[in-house]
């Protein structure tokens, strides 16, 4: 054995991904139902793929600065204070490789090995994985089913120490399609203030709210702690483009974009491009998959709700969680079973922390048929494993 | 003040960029001569840009699989077999952001806090950049004009201790444009299998080899022990697009491909299969480009050499250091008095290192006229300081 030193111990203590796992598995059923992606069956719509075409024969094919065209900067600025109430300028913008490129510069900038960072179970893994990343610790706070998978304040401050630097927050959120209300928000944002901790707010579902309203905790930001991740991909279908942006108090805004040099240069030049055709073009290509969605988690939940497989209101995003204690079976197991022999791929819920190993994640990102009828498959596998 | 915690040590010890500093100041001036950056004048070969709309028109709006596409990957493995003489195969390569994001993984899949990562000096400063953000010790071995700008094996051994985990290499070299020959690219193989070190090879310039040949480290690598960063960016003028690619041992290639899901999820769709018809279609034009910039290089070395503001022998990429000692300035100095004075901008050699402050870097990547006035203003510059 020739002698090499270990890898990064804290990178790899990253959790490998279940969803990974179910995908693989579907991808060797022909017919599989896929219920296990977040990926929008959508095309990015005709106007933005001609805008991107348009900019590659414009010549926009070389670096932008780091921190992006100063034009989609300032229509970010723009779109932000108008539909987020954040006192945001252009400085305080950074365009990103995707969503997930302003939440992991958000960790490069703010954590350090031996930090705590407050995430939330059920949550993202990414933000479990990053942690791992940077050598800092993971520290869950329980978002429960009978309170709408809300965070609870008096819970997430439980488990602040000395250690805890960034607390992490998602709405509305994955893997549960919960929406925060304002009051939880404000909390949030006092609780941070008091104990002097930052915020990365991950709003990259903020189009896809069906009930209630989208709000931004950097809204009442007045200390400069609240960095908030966007993204082109879900409110366009444009995930594969890789194009996000950050919001971030100037401090932090600095460093991130100076992070953009040596991990992304910048965001994709085309994709950049592509983002203000988004940005400025008609609109009515978000409310109308905003309106699938709605209608496909809404299908979910009446199919579920009725034998108590799903006890929540989720009002966003495109996920529900569903309940499956009641077949005492794991969530590796269930989503591995199920599949086998329903052909009906979901995400176990364990993936997304241990707390969520009673449920499977449903994501409605795909077209209205294979929604209906796996949902139906879910629910009639469900309670079957029930009844036995 | 708010009490807000500090931004992560490690990240914030990250050094700034001289050359933004001089962009900054070059906008300002209508006229400048640009050779301050190492941005191709050669736009995307059209041939290129239509099969990416094609792409998008087909429906490559959406993520890939993290590792890439597989058509793209199993060409990669191609093109490193046939033309590296890398013993690679499809698992062994993960598509990402750049070139730039093969090597940032490759130091977050590698490097703990506290490690020891020796670069190169002068070198790119992303190197340094990446070791500070993962909290770890940047360890400069030197290059010297005497030398050709070549690492020195036993200079490099000299600064090894229990704590170094990786050794950077990079050839062609930026900013010296020098090309290791196979002696010293063996020897530096066998000084990592000595000492159980990881070796990062960044070869985003390889098609860029004016005299000598390209030889890649991984080609002697029987232990596992080197990642190799490849680019399109320079080869093909696309470095807009953000794609590159990454080989590495097999369990280095896993955990970076785990790692492009939080940091990146993947490279853009569209670039994939961009690149795709990079490397499927004719390579005429990486000929072409190649030739332009060796004849732009060969003219800068016909205008500083005879006065003796280069004294070695640059066979690749698109640099050329120039000596300015004899002017007694220092790097910064000389590059914004220069650029006030002549408005030619180039970047500061301490940039690069400490080591490289009795330079500056001069980019041929923009066109033959620009370099070639360029030159010859820095070259009077440079005398008229000498004399005084």
């Amino acid at each position: 054995m020739p002698f090499r030193k270990p890898l990064s111990q804290g990178t790899s203590r990253m959790p490998i991904s279940g969803i990974r796992h179910i995908m693989g598995l579907a991808s060797e059923i022909p017919d599989a139902i896929h219920l296990e992606v977040g990926q929008p069956d959508f095309r990015t719509p005709q106007h933005i793929i001609d805008a991107a075409h348009q900019a590659a024969l414009d010549g926009y094919t070389a670096y932008t600065p780091n921190a992006g065209l100063t034009s989609l900067r300032e229509m970010c600025a723009r779109k932000v204070q108008e539909r987020n109430v954040i006192a945001a300028d252009v400085d305080n913008i950074l365009i990103t490789v995707g969503s997930e490129g302003a939440v992991a510069s958000t960790f490069v900038a703010l954590v350090d090995p031996g930090d705590e960072v407050l995430v939330p179970e059920p949550g993202w893994t990414n933000y479990t994985m990053l942690t791992h990343a940077r050598g800092a610790v993971p520290v869950s706070y329980h978002l429960r089913e009978d309170e709408d998978f809300l965070p609870q304040p008096d819970e997430i401050e439980s488990h602040i120490t000395p250690q805890t630097k960034l607390l992490i927050i998602n709405t509305p959120a994955n893997p549960t399609g919960s929406v925060y209300p304002e009051s939880t928000v404000r909390a949030i944002v006092e609780l941070a203030n008091r104990y002097g901790l930052y915020i990365l707010s991950d709003e990259a579902y903020e189009s896809l709210i069906f009930e209630g309203k989208h709000v931004s905790p950097a809204r009442f930001d007045t200390e400069g702690r609240v960095v908030t991740a966007f993204s082109f991909s879900k409110s366009y279908a444009m995930t594969g483009w890789r194009v996000g942006f950050a919001v971030a108090p100037i401090e932090i805004a600095r460093l991130m974009i100076q992070l953009q040099e040596p991990y992304y240069s910048c965001a994709p030049s085309v994709s950049q491009k592509a983002a203000e055709a988004a940005l400025s073009g008609s609109q009515a290509c978000v409310e109308e998959m905003a309106a699938a969605y709605k209608r496909r988690q809404r299908a979910v939940l009446d199919t579920l709700k009725p034998d108590g497989f799903v006890a929540y209101q989720p009002n966003g995003a495109f996920y529900v969680l569903m309940n499956i204690a009641s077949t005492g079976m794991k969530s590796y197991d269930f989503a591995t079973q199920c599949l086998l022999e329903t052909h009906v791929a979901v995400a176990p819920g364990a993936t997304f922390g241990d707390a969520a190993d009673p449920y499977i994640r449903i994501s409605v990102a795909t077209n209205d048929d294979a929604v209906i009828e796996g949902a139906k498959r879910l629910r009639d596998y469900a309670m079957s494993k029930s009844e036995g």
